[in-house]
C-alpha cells in the first residue's frame, strides 16, 4: 500500500474543485462506495473515479477495494495539511502585529 | 467601502492557485504594493492586479489606493472561511468516532 503524499499544492488544488470538495463532505460523514458517491454528485462513475485519483494523491482520501466494491473513505493528512498552512499565515500575520504593539508599548527614550 | 463578499466556493478556488497562495504568503509578512508583488513573482502587475481581484473578492486581501499607489494587505476572512469548513469536516468525521467508540463501550444485553 503506497502512503499519500499530501503537499499543500496537492491539497490545495484537489480542494479548488467544487465537486472534490462535495466528496470530501460526503466522506466526512461515512464511508461510500463509488456509485453511492456518484448518484448525488449527478456524474458517472468514471469522473467520480478521476476525482477520487486526485483526492487519494492528495491525501485527502482512501480508497479500497473488497471484491468488486471499492469503498472510499476520507484521509485527515490532506486537512491537516491546509490547516498547517493557513496557521502559518495566521501567526506570521499576528506576529507583526504583535511587534507593532511592542513598539507602541516601548516607553519613550528621555 | 464594500464589504468582501468570502464564501467557502471563492475561498478554495482563489487558493487553488499557486501564484494567488503565493501573494497571500507574501502579504501575511507585510503590505506591499502592486508593483513590489510583481517582483518576485516575474508576472506583469497587469496579471498581479487580476489575481488581486480574486482575492479581494474572496475576502483574502485588503487593497487601498493612496495617490498612485495600491497597497496590498492580507484580510483574515478569508483564511477563516477555509477554516471553518476544515473544522466542520473534522467535526462531523470524529463525531463517527466517537458513536463508534460509543457502540463498542456498550455492555452486552443478557
Amino acid at each position: 500500500m503506497t502512503q499519500p503524499k499530501a503537499n499543500v499544492h496537492r491539497v490545495f488544488h484537489a480542494l479548488g474543485d467544487p465537486t472534490r470538495r462535495k466528496i470530501v463532505e460526503q466522506l466526512s460523514e461515512r464511508p461510500y462506495s463509488v456509485s453511492q458517491l456518484a448518484i448525488p454528485l449527478a456524474i458517472t462513475v468514471a469522473a467520480v473515479v478521476q476525482h477520487l485519483q486526485i483526492l487519494e494523491e492528495s491525501g485527502l482520501v482512501r480508497t479500497a477495494k473488497l471484491g468488486r466494491v471499492r469503498t472510499c473513505r476520507i484521509e485527515p493528512t490532506g486537512l491537516s495539511v491546509m490547516e498547517q498552512w493557513i496557521s502559518e499565515r495566521r501567526t506570521t500575520w499576528e506576529k507583526r502585529f504583535d511587534r507593532l504593539g511592542d513598539l507602541l508599548e516601548e516607553p519613550e527614550e528621555s
